[in-house]
């Protein structure tokens, strides 16, 4: 008996969350098992409102679009999911014959989705979950979709922005990155470097406390040396008191907000240094990069979005698909898709481990480069640079 | 008989400095009229340190990641020559034979350009300027080198972000641009938009002085009909007593520093409207992407690389290649160089005329999207989106 599937996608986007549903599509036209690929458009709220769309009857060319759409062309949402809710799912699903459930997000969803399956198990609905995040902070898989975009995004621009800054050499340059928990993106900045001297010059991760000191010397030494120097900093950069470097700046009733690391940064070394600084935050934009896309990671997203709807037909709710990334002889680089059961991915989050850290913190390890690199696709351009040698 | 060529760059980079270059160097070899191309090190202050490069013996595979390398492979700098500086010059071209001297960079260069024209009058050494910035407030030239790629740029970046922020529309977004007296690269942001209600939803340029309280009600309309609200906004932008909209955060003895327009405005709305906000400023991430490089840019740029050499190897200098858009019956776009005298461009800095920006000052208009459309080069992206008609 045939049945139909409902995609889910929550959180923020990635560059790479409509590959994973291009997978999905693509595995159900395959398998002959499905009728329908309903996206709940919208988010969780999308499956209360009912507010479903089959995509299964769109032509391919159109499909194919996915693969190089950026954010989610089926809406997302924050949604908080309450206790009725859940409870309402299941006759939801009976009503629209949907006998799969794919959840895609990031910790909160995998949390969502267990909940999910929990209130489902009665009624043979199987629920699975497509890993997402660029923060790449979910336990137990290798790495996650979205990170290897994410990543390769501001690996790329950090080269360019080190071009600038050495060609024009008048300002120290803190560029701020996204992942406000989990420094991953910060740390990935350091595959822009070809060469000893490149930029980033310095990295800072939220898992290690700031030391405004140490900063402030570091940059000053550097600019003696090069003129131009490039920081790059995590938005969560948090102090040795735990708390953000940078102090809130206005509280509403719903949250506090604080102001920008980069920028904080910046004033720091012109008041401390008067040293000419200036700030980049590509923020949303590095999640959002088609150009940057990495290769690599799309083809896992998709290969996700397949293997999660393979697990769903199998019967196999209640489960995660990871990647395990294979200990080969040749060093090659390679993964291949697990079931993690989903209690164990709900709500951890995951921080970069401290072999990936520099003593300092003011940097990453070979070891960190070394895992991330296959992560971020082909190498990254040549430059051209006739004052290499001065 | 044959003299050699002398390049230098001034100011900041942009995506397309280094393909003029490139097309000084082809010029160059094609007219076997030049023996050497040589690159001033670090920009004027270069030619003083006679830290000369020639680069007319390196490969032609190399030379021809000029056209692909951001900032400027030859370095460049802002300072600022002296009465003193311009009189030793006449000596160093004789030293090193140098015929032509080819000087590319924004407004201020172009004054240099004049003023080294001047002080070289006597000893046959012809000056011509080569056209460059991002900011495209060069007068009489249809526009600049190097804004085509910023446009393009900025014009992707806002079509992504729009999407991410319509995906999940939590909040509005503000996107700061690069031009802080002229508002063309902001302006550009318009050819995000591919069908109606697409972002950019609100554009503030500096050449209108802007206004807090049609501001915020403009975004509270907007986010009561959309959720998510994408702001691009020039980061000079200046209130109604013309002074930066932005309170200075820190004065050296050397210059006033101003917080982000795009922070400003972002704390605006979360403060007086109580909406979720964010800020985004990709500044030179905007000016050194490759990736988002106008082809028709590229080759603009070189074609002014080798008019401008063409120009110095027949005697005529103290001029300045300019673009002129032609005014085609079949509206296709064609433009050719001309040589426009120097000092008609010296110093001059051309803002966005009138009949490009709409009533309200928070938009362009169909002429100026008419006018950009072709400098930024192929069609952007067609996304999917599929919640289109919700």
């Amino acid at each position: 008996m045939n049945g139909n599937v409902l995609v889910v996608h929550g959180g923020g986007p990635t560059a790479v969350i409509n590959s994973s549903l291009y997978g999905v599509i693509k595995e159900a036209r395959e398998s002959k098992k499905v009728d329908k690929v309903y996206a709940a458009l919208g988010g969780s709220e999308g499956i209360l409102k009912e507010n479903f769309m089959d995509l299964m009857e769109i032509p391919e060319e159109r499909i194919k679009l996915l693969l190089e759409t950026p954010a989610t062309a089926i809406g997302s949402s924050r949604y908080a999911l309450e206790k009725e809710d859940y409870e309402a799912m299941p006759a939801i699903f009976e009503k629209y014959h949907i006998r799969y459930v794919l959840l895609n997000g990031g910790n909160g969803t995998m949390d969502t989705c267990g909940k999910i399956h929990e209130a489902c198990k009665k009624s043979g609905v199987t629920v699975v979950g497509i890993p997402k995040t660029i923060d790449n902070d979910i336990a137990i898989t290798d790495h996650t979709p979205g990170f290897g975009s994410a990543a390769r995004y501001i690996a790329a621009t950090t080269a360019e922005v080190g071009m600038d800054v050495k060609s024009l050499p008048i300002h120290v340059c803190v560029i701020e990155a996204m992942g406000r928990n989990a420094g991953w993106v910060t740390a990935a900045s350091a595959l822009a470097r070809k060469k000893p001297g490149d930029a980033p010059h310095l990295i800072y991760l939220p898992e290690r406390p700031f030391k405004e000191e140490e900063f402030l010397a570091d940059v000053k030494k550097l600019h003696e040396e090069k003129g131009g120097v490039v920081v790059v900093a995590s938005e969560g950069l948090k102090g040795e008191d735990g708390k953000p470097v940078v102090p809130p700046i206005y509280k509403t009733g719903r949250a506090t907000y604080y102001g920008d690391v980069s920028a904080y940064l910046a004033n720091l070394v012109i008041q401390k240094l008067d040293i000419k600084a200036r700030s980049e935050k590509p923020g949303i934009c590095g999640r959002s990069s088609i150009a940057w896309q990495s290769p690599v990671d799309r083809e896992e997203a998709v290969l996700a979005g397949r293997e999660a709807l393979k697990a769903a037909m199998e019967g196999q709710g209640g489960v995660m698909i990871g990647f395990i990334r294979e200990d080969r002889v040749d060093g090659e680089y390679c993964i291949h898709a697990e079931r993690i059961p989903i209690e164990k991915v709900m709500l951890h989050e995951r921080a970069i481990p401290e072999s990936f850290i520099n003593e300092r913190g003011n940097d990453v390890t070979n070891e960190f480069v070394k895992w991330c690199r296959p992560l971020i696709g082909p190498e990254l351009r040549d430059f051209i640079d006739f004052q290499e040698n001065i």
